[in-house]
């Protein structure tokens, strides 16, 4: 884990300086001040501040399996538009979340006004793709297979935003609310861009489409394991380690796995009726509800399907033909990223 | 005239056709139908109708400029990003400005809702840096190139529409608030996209920078010549003619040239103050207003300098190397875009 970390820490600061780089180089008008605020450096008043800033999980592990192919001279711009697309997605769905805050600071329609917010994560958008672009123009024909890679899934994660909010409007009874369907939404929104940074990575290096196929698969189970460790501890996590609120994704009435388990074993009649009304939920029936996904086993098979995709994500770091010690990085990643041995409590305290 | 019909013509069947495969091959989901009922290929059930489409102006101009200068392999995928751009930002204009109607049919987030126009917006604009990056990643240099022109342009309009925020939201008496300010938000939000369409058409057929900063100066004079006859049509446009709401700019309070030019030129303070109010404007104050600017003149400033606009934009057209006939089909398509000679009414009627 030590050397896991040292090595995330390398790239990282590597990433973090050139992500700023870029958003200084992009210009001085307030519309990329608040870029810089969304990213950490700087302040409401677009003052520079040494803050707090993301895990940067996409854009590292990029460049870390971009050494371990060989190296690519496209690299650093594909992290960078990676990171940048990230995070543009991130200002967007704030708006669409109506959510005030994300990092403990106000988000940048709360801050701006929608509109702002919503032209700001245009323009990230746009820098993203100018850094696609570098990297397709070079004379390496990895870097523009790689800069594809990236944009077909960029797409994609635009695909997954589009079933969430299909999966928000239907009832909890609906046909279309299925296990599979949200699996796929989470896949699309979550885990393909994980899957692409690894894939873009080896690919900028010169790996083959095997290669670059088991590269995918391993960020995407990573990706899988992630979202399903998060969907448990948005209940049970305990308030002090996560920072969320108790049994936060119950209190928002989100049908995420845990919910959907217990629906499909036995309790479909009374969660669909305590999902359907528009009113707050009680005390009381959060309690409830927590008491039947306790009692469905949604835990246990939130946390056993999330530990199949650790797994495969392992497996697939171990087809890899790189140094063994870059495998067993590959495969500490997935034990600090997934942390589905968080202190979780029943009561969520 | 009636060449350059046949010219433009014969371009845009051709930008039409493969913009509609390529809002077909990009998926079958309805978020893609959204893209598809957005440019008149579908109907709000998404079922393919043979709809009015947009003018098409700058992937057109983009076609026939790389042929005039011996064609280009990439001109198509260029002329396809351009479009798909363009319609991106309207699409999330319609969500800014609340639009309910654009070409007589409901607006995407009016059909839809806010977050899947968003997020509608978001992968069209990913869609336009696909074809961005086809053209890129060719062999030819002038690809490349003109990808990147493309891409920097694309930033620009979202820096003026930064400016149309910043703008609106400015009083009318605000330091800000200058005629400088205007023209450079005009030129960043509309004319550099014109611009761009000309440039990259020659860079992508091999023109070198001399060329490639003349041709943007034709396009960039034609998009500001084309919003100041805007600004007119829009206060004394005949209803009938133009389809536009009497008075519009002043009913919607805007502060487009002709109002700045009044408020320079003897009446602050009136127009500061029928400004200032949230209060919908009476009858009596629209024609108040109305008379203001025909008291100072605003109509004939605004066209005074759209028409300098105009030569600009014929200059630049016959700086080209290119054939004779070529420049004079650059210079009718100022006069076909640029109607200032539309029946204007004092009354607006």
């Amino acid at each position: 884990m030590k050397q896991f970390g040292s090595v995330l820490d390398t790239h990282r600061a590597q990433v973090e300086d050139a992500l700023r780089n870029a958003l200084v180089e992009a210009g001085g008008l307030p519309l990329y001040g608040m870029l810089r605020y969304f990213m950490g450096y700087e302040d409401a008043a677009l003052r520079p501040i040494q803050g707090v800033s993301g895990k940067r999980i996409r854009p590292t592990l990029l460049l870390y399996i971009a050494d371990m192919f060989g190296g690519s001279p496209v690299a650093l711009d594909l992290a960078i538009s990676i990171e940048l697309f990230h995070n543009f997605t991130l200002i967007h769905d704030d708006i669409e979340d109506h959510d005030e805050l994300r990092r403990g600071r106000p988000t940048v329609w709360k801050l701006w006004g929608i509109n702002h917010a919503i032209n700001a994560g245009d323009v990230q958008s746009l820098l993203a793709n100018r850094y696609l672009l570098r990297a397709a123009a070079t004379d390496s024909i990895g870097g523009a297979k790689a800069a594809r890679i990236l944009n077909d899934r960029f797409m994609e994660v635009a695909e997954g935003q589009f079933f969430d909010f299909e999966l928000a409007t239907c009832g909890l009874a609906d046909e279309r609310v299925t296990v599979d369907t949200y699996l796929e939404m989470i896949r699309k929104k979550t885990s393909v861009l994980l899957g692409a940074a690894a894939a873009a990575g080896g690919v900028a290096a010169g790996c083959d489409e095997q290669v670059s196929a088991t590269l995918f698969s391993y960020g995407e189970s990573l990706g899988l394991a992630y979202q399903l460790a998060d969907d448990t501890s948005s209940i049970w996590g305990a308030v002090a380690e996560t920072g969320k609120e108790a049994f936060g994704d119950v209190v928002e009435r989100k049908k995420t796995f845990p919910i959907l388990h217990a629906r499909d074993h036995g309790f479909s009649e009374r969660l669909t009726e305590l999902y359907a009304s528009h009113q707050p939920l009680t005390t009381q029936e959060i309690s409830e509800i927590v008491d039947i996904l306790n009692n469905s086993g949604a835990q246990e098979a939130t946390r056993t399907l999330g530990e199949t995709y650790v797994q495969i994500a392992k497996e697939r770091a171990q087809e890899l033909p790189i140094a063994k010690e870059a495998i067993q990085t590959l495969v500490s990643l997935v034990d600090t990223f997934v942390q589905f041995g968080l202190p979780i409590t029943p009561d969520g305290r």
